[in-house]
């Protein structure tokens, strides 16, 4: 196994409190015993790690990426740009599993055993409690993808759903759709409510537009492909606002076993715009998401946190717009 | 913040020490001086965490789990089931993300400072010298996906590649194709080149069968696009065993770019069976992999690590079994 700090002092002849200074940044430490002692640790392979270190900082570094969807393949590339700007300023990423979580005061009882220095709640369907008890338990918070708000208790970094559900709407009336149809995530979930409201309200100004509502079991593949398959069972709508990518592909899926073209028989549009979403065989028209700018400013807000815990809590709001690909007629109907 | 092991020894009015051995287990401590201790902590909302554990056990739970590729979805499916299975068994998953990492000798420092009590590298393209040099180093190491010895150095998990190989020309072969294709993952995997060894010298016990080969920058869905539509600009063969799933859907994508129906017109047999092989719109025939299996096993070497760190090493190797689907031909052709 590896020298400890104790090796270290015991070889260089200094006292363990002079290893720990001399590998603590700021700390008082003479040159000589310096000297003494970083030749001790390059002999013995002795690298300070993070744990000794916490010792004298209280902090362990480690920063809980909460996560509760592990079928969505948008998940794949949060956790590459999370783990990778982590780790790029010092951070460990520990992943946590809420999958099936449903009361926030086992997670809280689980990060307080974690020892995290902060926690990154990536997810729209966990409820906002999550949050906010993590909060309430004294753990810094930033909530990724969670609801916006003008009077935010927790850092929340997210986009604006409502207004995503308008500009899903407006594309589809500008496009001539008239009989529109949501197939959004999950009910409980704060992106599936809002993404609606917005879709609904602006929908709402139009008298000669019909909308059919429908909230699927999750963002996944199969819940996007059943709830299309229910759809086309009974009067479907003419083009569709998926609450996200992976929904719209389980729809498109659905469209192609009844022989429908989507685009020319039926319109569909998403969120996120994925890398998948490019996929050839995908070509699907979105909106798009600046997933990786969100992320940057989550780890700036956590970095913020761990210099000054009361820091006053605010919302990064990014804006979002539509990619034009292959899954919506390109002209209104004459 | 939350309230420390000080906190609770000055208002229950005990050593520190006594609040310390009231939260290790096995620690004697008496009756009177742990109810002290355990009303002290309820009113503190105190929970022992890991970190002051750790002090007592020299151990970190944190279990390093080490991937390169968050390109191929199958991961998304490995990083639900290994956090899952750690966070069943108290152990706390870190992820280190190695992508385009090249030198061992960071990544063990990286880890010396991460301070994890093991690491499960779970990549078949990360060279085996990574795994090496972290056990050289002291970390207790299985290697997920690794290539399976029957001298192992350090804990493998795995298939056998090379029997996989030949599956998949047998396979091929039975359904009458002759002009077999090879198009597999990153040329320095081993996973690519084993399963490059058995497919090959299958295919070499038939003199009336031919082979093309070639290797791909990735396994990504880019990579196989763009390897299978060099292939359709030259002389293509009429069946392909793809190096993995996310290679055999970028291939399917570039067949259906040249109106060609996969299995129809050319055969391919990918490797995984991930979820996305039976998306409808995709539809793969494959050959199954046991993530599930493979992953528990390599938890519990993992925890066996745990408990005796010298543990003497092993290979578990999986069987793999052909699933039909639609992307190849049913019966020879006359």
């Amino acid at each position: 196994m590896n020298a400890t700090m104790k090796d270290v002092a015991e070889l260089a002849g200094v006292s363990r409190s002079a290893v720990s200074r001399t590998f603590t940044e700021g700390a008082s430490v003479s040159a000589a015993t310096r000297l003494k002692v970083e030749e001790a640790a390059q002999t013995l392979g002795y690298s300070p790690n993070a744990l000794a270190s916490s010792l004298t900082t209280g902090r362990t570094k480690l920063i809980g990426l909460i996560a509760n969807n592990f079928q969505n393949p948008i998940f794949l590339e949060v956790f590459d740009k999370f783990t990778r700007a982590l780790q790029e300023r010092g951070l460990r990423p520990l992943i946590v599993n809420l999958t099936d979580e449903t009361d926030p005061a086992n997670s809280v009882r689980m990060l307080q055993q974690y020892s995290v220095d902060a926690v990154i709640v990536a997810s729209s369907t966990l409820p906002p409690s999550f949050a906010k008890a993590f909060h309430d338990a004294g753990v810094p918070v930033v909530h990724t993808f969670g609801r916006p708000s003008s009077l935010p208790e927790v850092h929340v970094v997210g986009i604006d759903n409502v207004e995503c559900g308008r500009i899903a709407a407006r594309e589809l009336m500008a496009r001539g759709y008239r009989q529109l149809g949501y197939l959004g995530g999950p009910e409980h979930a704060t992106s599936a409510q809002d993404r609606l409201q917005g879709f609904e309200e602006e929908i709402s100004k139009q008298s000669d537009v019909t909308l059919t509502k429908a909230f699927s079991g999750a963002y996944s593949f199969d819940a996007g492909r059943v709830e299309m398959l229910r759809q086309l069972a009974g009067q479907s709508a003419e083009a569709y606002f998926c609450g996200d990518d992976v929904l719209s592909i389980g729809a498109l899926s659905a469209l192609r076993d009844h022989g429908l073209e989507p685009g020319r028989d039926i319109g569909i549009i998403g969120l996120n715009d994925m890398k998948m979403a490019c996929w050839e065989s995908i070509n699907l028209t979105t909106i798009h998401q600046p997933i990786e700018l969100m992320i940057a400013a989550s780890v700036d807000l956590v970095e913020g946190m761990l210099l000054e815990p009361d820091r006053y809590p605010e919302a990064r709001i990014f804006p979002c717009k539509v990619v034009e690909r292959g899954t919506l007629r390109h002209t209104p109907e004459a």
